[in-house]
């Protein structure tokens, strides 16, 4: 790995009124990687959503933490769409990858 | 934080002969927590699978990534389950977590 760089492990669990949270969702996945930074997105949900974003520096992710539109999602899945959630905020040590 | 810990981020995305998978899965993450330095483990899939593990220290993952049955899994994930993977090792450095 030539630079290290960071993960944001979100893990979360929804309520039963998950209304408006698709559109949002793929509003700030679009604004995230608009963010100076902004590496790479992963996602999955079933039982559970793991949403998982790399960025260049903590530094980064401080700025995209505090960023107003993200800060209004962010109190929108509070009141609405989570009943849980959990931020790791990570460096990333090692790396290898397989392909077919 | 009282005591640092590490996160394996694992992506990947399937093949189409998905044949024994969930099986060795399930066999895999009951051996994983079996292990020491084990602490949690949180699985997703949709598109992708996403798994991340949470473990004590680094040792503790480079033993659970020699262990003679997981490395057998390991094989026939690269010979049948997956197209791709890629695995990254992390450094939880700050957690925060919301319960409604």
């Amino acid at each position: 790995m030539e630079q290290s760089y960071y993960a944001v492990i979100f893990t979360s669990v929804q309520t039963e009124n998950t209304e408006g949270y698709a559109e949002m969702a793929e509003k700030m996945e679009n604004l995230a990687k608009q963010q100076p930074g902004f590496m790479a997105i992963e996602h999955a949900r079933n039982e559970i959503g793991i949403t998982v974003s790399y960025w260049q520096t903590l530094e980064s992710i401080k700025k995209w933490k505090a960023n107003l539109d993200h800060m209004v999602a962010q109190k929108k899945g509070r009141d609405q769409w989570y009943s849980y959630y959990k931020v790791r905020i990570c460096k990333v040590e090692r790396e290898y990858a397989f392909t077919h």
